[in-house]
């Protein structure tokens, strides 16, 4: 999966019209010409916590991107073709002009801010710099200072302010911030102690001349010490802030909810709260000479601007790497997770078949509800990895398809995606198979081939050390494009073990210079979409592993060291849309290595009725 | 080819240690503890006058790429796995310590300041501003900085300070920088007159918001102004400086050598001497409210510190991007320049096969002159492009092999590897064919064989629209990856019309994340070297073109724009070397296409000996 939305009520435009209203008026005592309410919260979160929703508050949108301008006399939202039309359905455009990206005539965020400042020297445009990447405050300074825009850093935070009043405290719930349970991981899990990790996270930092590191991303500080909590969905994380420096560890969070077993565990670890950790980190910068490592991808301008004065270290957070190359025991929970991830889809896709054959009609919602009940039946289940995607027909072809219908039903002759995956205690999954309803069109066969083709292209490539997301990138879209076909999304990401369903710094994409490491999980998910038509994507995860254990070296491959990908996902493709001619021999063998092992993997635990229907969507040659 | 040496003699020892002494007096005086000799000069060429090799003449290293530290006590080259040889063998490494980077124990030029800034508090490191760009020096900055090391910028600079004092004056000659003749290209030669080159170039200077564009690098100079010179080995370029505003232009160069013709054809550019570059440059900034375009590549820190209180925008120079797509008129003279080259390559490998069918010794050195000999035979010849590469036997597995030998012989049972070009009025060559004397082994085939197969994958690949070099290198690998084998540099790079063999943004690599765009001219060139064995590399030149115009879209491609490669360079690959069992149907298409049109293009104007030696080469099925 890519992306999704949340469910929200859809907010009425005389409450919004009052919410500008009050925020203009504030914008007006600090003589501010515009307000800038981006997506991301004080943790750059992709998925925020419901009280750190403000962009959602502000305007009634709920999609998961889109960035809020808010002027005295006009405001925009902007939105990437994913929302154009959620955009339309929930925002009331006689307030808010809705800017759909990559239309003619629609202007980005950084062209309508250049109009304006043109039009007005001195333009004033403010925003909380605790919600904005140093990274993309450099860009806006690179494209906004020329023609003459004030960046103006406004600590307190204007949605915030006026949503705390009431009437909006009365009329509409504010939820709480940061009060989901906190509990620890088992190193049997984890594989790693929490000591561990700090001595390895130590040595990068002085690897990296510096001596403090504040962490800003909430998964990094999940993974850094072994807690993980439900603050946010489909995130196993909590709302915190850490900061390391090489004799001590501070750890901001709510600590109502920290248990004297999570405490006995973080022994040398400082508890602090959550809303200490500005004035901490200060204090903590005071001593002499320190030098402060700072990712400028994963960390706000709230915390640079913090350092004056102090000698910054701009690099990568070693826990980025550290995090994305599992070790032994984290590859055997993904491995775990993501089997019983494919022991749900295969029970949904049988009883998907069922109930077909018996002539029953099944909405998307229906099939969204069975695969969640599915995850649920196995052991360790802690909730869905990230909303569904089941859609069915031309809904098949919007790449982020939203809420699953009950209106919307399988109908013969049409594909029927179903993007999906859960959190285990140990492990994150996520996959994806698209099947035919009823008898699928030679063209649906062809275009479905050659996805396939696609994706064992990738799945099945060797690579030596030091290939990049971009090289394999290319490696999966080449057959796609002999035939004029491809998709427009990258091939794959990273995920995390009981973390985020997508993490950095590996992926699978056109611009990605990240290298692919022993250890390193990711998706590879080749699409063909074609609106009114329908849509395909095939995606499995894998794990990246050393084959130079389990083959010997070819004489002058010298030292190089050869990767390739295993399979973490085991669920059968449509065979009624394969054309196996149009397969080359390697990609036939890989294919029916690949059903062998869903053969050995899945069928001695299953119900005979399923491992019946894995063994015929697996027999290639019927 | 991918770079070269320049032949120089080796300087004495005891003539670098009287040098060494001098410079460190000088640092003495600036109380300076290291001073840094990078390859660079004030124009950030690849291929340096040499007026201006600075390190070359502090060390006697005479490779094109090494960086030199002087400290008070000890000396340091930093030089790459091409040069490790090259390196011990020029310099007396008890004045200078070599340290070769790949190595173990081996440090870096960053890695040994940190220690020294780790050793002594307040390290003083300085530079010639002039000589490091923004980009490299903002890299030291963040590296260094952060070990208390305090980077100062010298104006002065200490080698040429040296240099230029008797004794040194007197020993050693010291050639005029700039007093090559300068030269108008035609229009019809171009494409594209001074006057529409200044009109875009302004109007994408107004759409970065920006009203000053100091220009530095000669390539881009020789572009906007339609002139070119030989102040440096093989590129055509001259030692200029420029400064483009809304409404001016300024050309600063030796204007000894501007001839009335030019002056009449720059009406409108004002001509200085190179000298008042900095001065009018700061006079210009004057003015009020001034927007400088700075492309932190492409521009020295020199430049980058006249500018203080000037706003800056830091983007591409967009010369970059208009100077690698070729126009149709330049498309066109490299068309005709990349066949005379291929005619060139031609007769000499047919020459080779006579010259040993009669028995006869040959040297690469023979092969080179012979090579440059037939290249100076066709019209409107300027000079080699770079230094041919000719290496015979096992030196054709050093990438980056030096000066042709009289003394290495092509011997039966080895390889040879040529690797030459040519500049010719309007266009610039690049090709490579790697033969075999004598009668292949079954694993000369098969290597030579997949090298084969790499090139023609990516030469026959279609792309969409946005595709980039990332994508393509790894689409180059795969084959080759799957036997487990792969080669240590970029699979292409981009070409000038009549400019640099080696010019950006465009490129096939890793990690280049620059588009292919229509009119892009590159090189295609995979290989496989295998030390003590011999190495491979086959390299055609090709444009890149629309396929759009020429194929019926279909009606899913929707409007995206497909594009292909269109060959520049039409020499038939070894036919010995090539087993056809291993090429897929695509592959044997192709190459049977590509051979059609060498026979077609070429043929008609060769000898008959040559015109059968051709068809001989191209018949597949002999």
């Amino acid at each position: 999966m890519t992306s999704l939305d949340l469910l929200q009520p859809q907010t009425q435009a005389a409450s919004i019209s009052a919410k500008l209203t009050a925020m203009r008026e504030v914008m007006a005592t600090y003589q501010l010409d515009a307000y800038y309410i981006p997506s991301a919260d004080e943790h750059l979160n992709e998925y925020l916590p419901e009280a750190l929703q403000r962009r959602e508050w502000a305007s009634g949108f709920t999609g998961s991107a889109g960035d809020m301008l808010l002027g005295q006399d006009r405001a925009w939202l902007f939105v990437d073709s994913r929302y154009h039309e959620q955009a339309e359905l929930q925002v009331d455009s006689s307030l808010i002009q809705i800017s759909k990206l990559g239309l003619e005539e629609h202007k980005t965020l950084v062209e309508t801010l250049e109009t304006l400042g043109q039009a007005k020297p001195g333009f004033r445009l403010a925003f909380d710099p605790f919600t904005i990447a140093v990274e993309q405050f450099r860009t806006f300074q690179k494209q906004l200072e020329p023609v003459g825009i004030k960046l103006v850093f406004l600590l307190e935070n204007l949605v915030d302010k006026i949503r705390l009043q009431s009437p909006w405290r009365e009329s509409e719930r504010i939820p709480a911030l940061g009060d989901s349970q906190v509990f620890l991981v088992p190193d049997e899990v984890t594989g790693e102690t929490i000591p561990q990790k700090l001595i390895k996270l130590r040595e990068a930092m002085q690897k990296a001349n510096t001596d403090i590191l504040p962490i800003t991303k909430l998964d990094q500080i999940a993974w850094l010490f072994n807690l993980r909590g439900w603050d946010i969905p489909y995130n196993p994380v909590f709302i915190a802030y850490a900061v390391i420096t090489l004799d001590a560890a501070f750890l901001f969070t709510n600590l109502e909810r920290i248990s004297d077993e999570i405490r006995a565990a973080l022994e040398g670890v400082t508890l602090l709260p959550y809303e200490q950790y500005e004035e901490s980190l200060k204090a903590l910068l005071l001593q002499n000479d320190l030098r402060v490592l700072i990712d400028t991808k994963h960390t706000t301008m709230g915390t640079y601007s913090l350092l004056e004065g102090v000698r910054v270290v701009e690099t990568a957070n070693p826990i980025e790497a550290m995090k994305a190359r599992k070790n032994a025991v984290e590859i055997e929970q993904m491995q775990a997770a993501n089997l019983k991830a494919s022991r749900a889809i295969v029970r949904t896709l049988n009883w998907i078949s069922v109930k077909l054959a018996s002539s029953e009609s099944l909405s998307e919602l229906d099939v969204a509800r069975a695969i969640a009940h599915n995850y649920q039946q196995e052991t360790n289940f802690c909730g869905l990895s990230f909303n569904t995607i089941a859609a069915t027909g031309s809904n098949s072809s919007i790449v982020h398809y939203g809420t699953p219908s009950p209106e919307q039903i399988l109908t013969p002759g049409q594909f029927f995606l179903l993007d999906s995956g859960a959190q285990y205690l140990g492990g994150t999954t996520d996959a994806t198979r698209t099947i035919i309803i009823g008898e699928p069109t030679p063209e649906q066969i062809l275009r479905y081939t050659e996805v396939l083709k696609a994706h064992i292209n990738c799945a099945m490539q060797q690579f030596p050390k030091g290939t990049t997301g971009a090289q394999l990138d290319g490696i999966t879209r080449y057959t796609l494009w002999q035939e004029k076909l491809d998709f427009g999304h990258g091939t794959g990401h990273g995920v995390g073990a009981f973390l985020n369903v997508h993490e950095g710094p590996n992926g699978i994409s056109k611009r990605v210079s990240e290298t692919l490491e022993p250890g390193m999980v990711t998706s590879i998910e080749p699409g063909y979409y074609q609106p009114n038509w329908g849509g395909i994507r095939i995606e499995n995860l894998y794990v990246v592993k050393d084959l130079s254990a389990e083959t010997e070296q070819q004489s002058d491959a010298n030292t190089t060291p050869w990767y390739g990908f295993e399979p973490l996902t085991y669920v059968p493709f449509e065979r009624r849309l394969i054309d196996l001619n149009r397969l080359s021999e390697k990609q036939r063998q890989w294919l029916e290595k690949y059903n062998s092992a869903i053969l050995e993997k899945l069928n001695p635990t299953l119900e005979p009725a399923e491992a019946e229907w894995v063994k015929t969507a697996c027999n290639l040659s019927a």
